[in-house]
C-alpha cells in the first residue's frame, strides 16, 4: 500500500506536493485540505479529494503524513504545532530567526502526542542548510558564502506592489559574478550586502503615476533596496505576463577551506541550485522527506527534526543494500 | 576530554589525517601505527607517538576511534574487519563494485565486538554518493552525471609507469566543458565515456627511449585510456617534480530533474569539489566521520555504517541546538 500524504493547504506549494507526488512509486496524495470553499479548488489530478481545513481531525486514521503548505509568517507557526497533536507532519517554515522557538513548539505538541514532525523543509533552510553543515563539519578552517538567484524574491516583489501608482512588479536578486569567481578562486573576501548581490525589479506602473518617484522610492526603500544597486524597468501589463510569470530561483552554498601543514592548500566545495520552479522545487524536498517521517514514525521516534537528524537513506524510496550496492 | 583518533597507516592520506585533526577542537591524533620501523616515520608534529602496527591491540583502551589509512586493493579489506573487532574505525575504501562484500564483513565483525564502524568515507564514494542519493531522491523523475576532474588519477599514472621506457609519470582527468555545459542547461544528453572526459599524461622518458612508441602504448592501452582521447606530453624530471608534485582533484555531481504538470520545468542540483590536495580532503571527510562514529558508539550502536545511515549532525563539533539556530 502506498504511504499516504495528505495536503494542508493547495497553493503553489501544495499544488507542487501534489505533482511531485505523482513521480513517486511508494507515495501518494491522498487528500488535499483547504480554508477555502473545497469546490472553488481544483487539483491537478481530479481524483484526489478537496477537503475542508475544520474537518481535518476527523481524517486522523487515513493520512500517513500531513504536508503542511500554509505561510510561515502567519500560518505555520499555529498549524504545525496543532496538527502535529493529530498527524505526523512536515513543513517549510522558512523565518530563519524563528526556528528554534518554532522547534520548541511542534517538538513539544509531538511529543505529547507520539508524533514524528520535520520543520524548515525545503532548500533555504534545508539543502542549503544541509550543505552549510556538511562543509562546515568537513572544513572546519575555512569560510561559507551563501549566494541566492538568479531569482524572484517574494517579499521584495510585494514590498514594491504596495508602492503608491504600481500596478504589479516582479523582483529578482542576482549574485554579483565578480564576488562568486572571487570566492570559487578561494579568495574568501569580505563581502558587503551590495557586493554580493544586486536587484533588479520590473514594475507596471499605473498611466498617470511618476515613475521618477516610484524608481527613488524603490531604490532608497530602507532594509529591502537601500543597501543594494537596483535596477527599475518599467514594462506594460502585457510584457509581465508574457516574460514574468514562472517563479525560478536558486543559489549557491560555497565552503572555502584551508588545508596543509603551512595552510597551502585550498579546498572548494560548492553546492548549486538553478531551478525553474521554486514552488515544486521545494515541494519536492517537502516529499522526500514525507518518506522520511513516515519511516521514523514506523521507529516509534516522535518528537521534531530537521534536516540535520535524518539519516540520508531515509529519504530514498530504494533499500539501503541497493544503495549501496548502486550509488555509494 | 579530546577524542582520541588513532591512525592507522602513514601515507599522503595519514598525514592528512593528522593535518586534518590539528583542525579541530574536540578531537587529537593520539598515536600513528604503522608497519615500517617507527622510527622512520616522521609525524608533522613530534607530539605523536608512533607505534609498530603490530602491537595494536595492546592500544585497544587508549583510542577511541580509529581511522585506517591504507589502500583499497590489499590493506582495508584485511585491516578494517581485523581492527573492527578491537576498535571504532573509519575507512576510505573506495573499490565501488565491492562496497556491499567489504560492508558484510565490517559489519560482522564490528557487531560482534559491540564495535561501531564506517566505511568508504571520502568524496567519492562518500559526499559525491550522499549527494546522488539525497538528488535523486529530491527529484525522483532525472538523471545523474558525475564528471571528474581536473584532477590526478593515481591508478592511470601508474599504468603509464609501467610502461617500458618511461621514467615518471602523472595522468590528469578533465571533465568535458561541452558536456558540462549541456548537462547544466538542462538537456540531459547521453554520454559516452569520451564525450565526458579527456585525459593528459605528462611523461618522463628515458633518454634513449622511443617516444612514439610509448604515446601510441598509452592512447591505445585498454580500460585506462583506448575510450578516451588522451593527449601526451614529454617533459623533464625537473618539470615533472616543478609542476606536478600536486595531488589536486575533484569534480561534480549534477542531478538534471524536471517537475511541473507536464515537465515544463527544469530542475538543476549540481555539488561541486575543488582541491588543491586530494588526500587532505578525504582525510577531513574522515575525520568528521570519526566524530560521529564516537557518538554512535556512545549510544552503543554497533555494526557498519556509511555516508547514506549517519545523521548529519553528528559530525558537527557543535551542539544541534547551536546548529539550529545559526546553520539552517
Amino acid at each position: 500500500m502506498k504511504t499516504r500524504i495528505g495536503i494542508y493547504g493547495y497553493g503553489n506549494l501544495g499544488r507542487g506536493v501534489e505533482l511531485a507526488l505523482s513521480k513517486t512509486p511508494d507515495m501518494e496524495a491522498a487528500a488535499i485540505f483547504t480554508r477555502r470553499n473545497p469546490e472553488a479548488v481544483k487539483p491537478v489530478s481530479s481524483d484526489v479529494p478537496v477537503l475542508p481545513a475544520q474537518d481535518v481531525a476527523s481524517y486522523a486514521d487515513q493520512i500517513d503524513v500531513m504536508i503542511l503548505c500554509g505561510g510561515s509568517a502567519f500560518d505555520l507557526p499555529e498549524q504545525t504545532p496543532q496538527l502535529a497533536s493529530l498527524f505526523h507532519v512536515v513543513d517549510s517554515f522558512d523565518n530563519h530567526s524563528r526556528i528554534p522557538e518554532h522547534f520548541a513548539t511542534v517538538d513539544a505538541a509531538a511529543k505529547k502526542a507520539g508524533k514524528t514532525a520535520a520543520i524548515s523543509i525545503g532548500w533555504d533552510p534545508g539543502m542549503f542548510s544541509l550543505n552549510r553543515l556538511l562543509a562546515a563539519s568537513i572544513l572546519p578552517d575555512g569560510q561559507d558564502y551563501t549566494f541566492w538567484g538568479r531569482g524572484v524574491s517574494q517579499g521584495h516583489s510585494d514590498a514594491v506592489r504596495r508602492l503608491d501608482g504600481v500596478l504589479d512588479a516582479r523582483q529578482y536578486t542576482i549574485p554579483c559574478e565578480d564576488a562568486l569567481a572571487a570566492v570559487r578562486a578561494g579568495e574568501t573576501p569580505e563581502l558587503t550586502a551590495r557586493q554580493k548581490h544586486t536587484r533588479e525589479v520590473f514594475v507596471v506602473a499605473a498611466p498617470d503615476a511618476d515613475q521618477a518617484r516610484i524608481e527613488r522610492e524603490i531604490v532608497t526603500m530602507p532594509a529591502y533596496f537601500d543597501a543594494y544597486d537596483t535596477t527599475v524597468h518599467f514594462i506594460s501589463q502585457e510584457e509581465m505576463k508574457r516574460d514574468h510569470a514562472g517563479l525560478p530561483h536558486g543559489g549557491f552554498v560555497i565552503r572555502s577551506g584551508r588545508t596543509g601543514e603551512n595552510n597551502e592548500h585550498s579546498q572548494i566545495i560548492e553546492y548549486r541550485l538553478n531551478l525553474d520552479s521554486n514552488p515544486e522545487f521545494t515541494a519536492s524536498v517537502l516529499v522526500a522527506y514525507a518518506r522520511a517521517v513516515h519511516r521514523l514514525a514506523a521507529e516509534n521516534r516522535s518528537g521534531c527534526f530537521t534536516v540535520f537528524d535524518i539519516p540520508p537513506a531515509l529519504l530514498s524510496p530504494l533499500p539501503v543494500e541497493e544503495l549501496r550496492a548502486k550509488m555509494l
